[in-house]
C-alpha cells in the first residue's frame, strides 16, 4: 500500500460529523483528488463551502455519483432505500460503494437490490464518532486508531474491498471483515444498548420536577453526565439504529432486563454477596478494555456514531 | 476565610483513593498542621508512608482521633457503625466529625448514636473521584471544582459546619448544604442507577461466550467502554451504597425499568416518532449539564467517589 491516490474522485452523500471527518482526512492526506458533497439542505452545503471541505457541492445524491470512482453514503440509515435508489442510474461502470452506517444486515438489504451490475458494494462502519452534529463536528484524526469493520457479502470483487480498506487504513483505521450479522449481534452489545439505556436514564431524570431535576444536573458528575453525553447524540441516526437492528437489540435488551432484575432482587432482600461478585467480575472486564488499548481520552470514539 | 491551619490535627480513617486526596489536599495547602492516618493494612500504611501523605499512621482509628481536631472516615459505608463506636470514647472534647460517604441517611443512622456529647458530627460527600482504588489513586486536585455536599442534621454547631465548609471550599470545592433525605435520592439518579445499570451491562457482555466476548471488548469505542470504566469501579464501596441506599435506588429504578419497557415496545412496533421524540428530549439535558459547566474532560469527578 503505496502513498498516493487511491481513489481519482469521491462522492460523499451527506457531510454531517461524519462525513465531514471523512472528507478531511481523505483530503488531508491525499487519497483522493476529487471530492464531491451531495447534501439535500443548501444551509449545511453552504457551511461546507465555508469550511472548505470538498471540491463541489451538489443537492442530490444523484449528481454526486456522476464519474465517483468511490460513493460513501454519510446519512442516517432511512435515508439509504431511496438514496441507493436515486444514484443507480447514474453511478460509473466498477465504481465502488461504501457507506459509515452503524448496523449492516439491514443496510445490505436496503442498498443491495438497487445496485447496478459491475458496481461492487463493500458496507462499512467505523466505530468511532462523538456525539455532536453537522459538518463542524467532523475531525480528520477521528479514525485514528480505531477500528473500521467492513461487512462484504461473499463473491465481493476483491480489488474493490482491498481499495476500501486500503483507503480507510491509509486514514489511520484499523480495518477488519465481519459477517454483517455477526457486526450487528456485536454492536447491539457495545453500542446500541448502552445508548438505549443511556436514553433511558436521561429521560427518567428529565421526568423529575422542578428543583430535583435541577440537582440531577448540577450534581450529574457522579456517573450520569457521562450517560448524558451518550444520550446528547443525534436522534435520527439512532432512531434509525434501534429501527433497523431491532432483533439484535431486543435479544440483548432481554438479557439486561433479566440481569437488572437479579441485581434488584440482592438490593432488595440485602443480599451483598451477589452484588460483590457482580462488581469483581466486571473490574476484570474494565482491565480487559483497558489492555485492549481502547479506551484514551475523551472524545475520540467515545461514541458509536 | 482567611488563609493558614483550619484544624490543628486531622485523623483520616481510610487512607485510598478519597483519604489520600484528602491528604494530599490539605497538606499541600497548608490547612492543617499535622495528618494522623490510620489504615487496618498494614501493606496500606507502607504505601502511604511511601507516598509521604501523612505525618503518622497508626493501625486502628481509636489512636487516630486521640487529640484530633477533625476526624474524616474514608472508608467504605460498612465500617462505618464499628469505626464510630470504637473511636468515641477516645474523640477530643469539641472535635468535629465528617466523612466522604455516599449515602448520608444510613451513615447518620450508623454514625449518630456513637457521637458523644460536645462532638460535632457533619456528614459530608465530595462528587469526585476516579474508578481507580488505592492510595496510589489519589490526587490532591480531586476537588477542584466539584461540588462537596455537607448533611448536617437541624441543630449542628454552625461553627463546626462552617470549619468544614471552610476546610473543603479551600481545597477547590463547592460546598453545598442539603437535607440528607434529598441527597440520597438525587444522588440515587445521578450517581447509584447509573453505576447499578453499567455493572448489569457490563456483567451481561461477560456472559457471552468466547470470540463474542474478545470482540465486545475490541468494539467497546462505541458506548460500551464507558460503561466499563464506570463498572471498574471499587466492588466494595458500591456494594455498601447499594445496600445502604436501598429505597431511593428501588424507586428510580422501578421509574428506569418502566421507561425502558416504554422504549423496548416502541422498538419491537417500529414507532421511530417515540424513539426521536425521547433522543431530542435527552439532549436538552445534555446541554442544561454542559451549561452547567459539569462536564469537564476525564478524570476529574467523572465517578460518584
Amino acid at each position: 500500500m503505496s502513498d498516493g491516490i487511491v481513489f481519482d474522485r469521491m462522492a460523499l452523500i451527506g457531510i454531517g460529523n461524519l462525513g465531514s471527518s471523512i472528507a478531511r482526512a481523505v483530503r488531508s492526506r491525499g487519497l483522493v483528488r476529487t471530492v464531491v458533497v451531495a447534501d439535500t439542505s443548501a444551509e449545511v452545503r453552504a457551511r461546507a463551502a465555508e469550511l472548505d471541505l470538498a471540491d463541489q457541492y451538489v443537492a442530490t445524491p444523484a449528481e454526486a455519483v456522476e464519474n465517483a470512482d468511490v460513493v460513501v453514503i454519510c446519512t442516517p440509515i432511512s435515508a439509504y432505500a431511496s438514496i441507493a435508489e436515486a444514484i443507480a442510474p447514474h453511478l460509473k461502470p466498477g465504481a465502488v460503494l461504501t457507506d459509515i452506517g452503524s448496523v449492516k444486515l439491514a443496510v445490505v438489504a436496503a442498498v443491495t437490490p438497487h445496485v447496478p451490475n459491475g458496481v461492487h458494494f463493500v458496507p462499512g462502519h467505523p466505530i468511532a464518532g462523538t456525539e455532536k452534529s453537522g459538518p463542524d463536528a467532523g475531525s480528520g484524526a477521528l479514525f485514528e486508531g480505531r477500528y473500521w469493520i467492513l461487512t462484504p457479502a461473499e463473491g465481493t470483487n476483491p480489488d474493490a474491498v482491498a481499495r476500501v480498506s486500503t483507503l480507510w487504513a491509509r486514514c489511520g483505521a484499523l480495518v477488519e471483515e465481519l459477517p454483517a450479522a455477526y457486526h450487528d449481534k456485536v454492536l447491539a452489545v457495545t453500542s446500541h444498548l448502552p445508548h438505549l439505556i443511556a436514553y433511558t436514564i436521561v429521560g427518567t431524570a428529565f421526568d423529575l420536577e422542578g428543583q430535583e431535576q435541577r440537582d440531577v444536573i448540577r450534581f450529574s458528575a457522579g456517573g450520569f453526565r457521562d450517560f448524558t453525553r451518550i444520550a446528547g447524540s443525534n436522534p435520527i441516526m439512532w432512531r434509525d439504529i434501534f429501527l433497523n437492528n431491532r432483533e439484535a437489540v431486543l435479544e440483548m435488551l432481554q438479557r439486561f432486563s433479566e440481569d437488572l432484575s437479579y441485581l434488584q432482587r440482592a438490593i432488595r432482600w440485602g443480599e451483598g454477596d451477589k452484588l460483590e461478585e457482580l462488581f469483581t467480575k466486571t473490574r476484570e472486564v474494565r482491565r480487559g478494555v483497558v489492555e485492549a488499548n481502547q479506551a484514551q481520552p475523551f472524545p475520540y470514539g467515545t461514541n458509536g456514531k
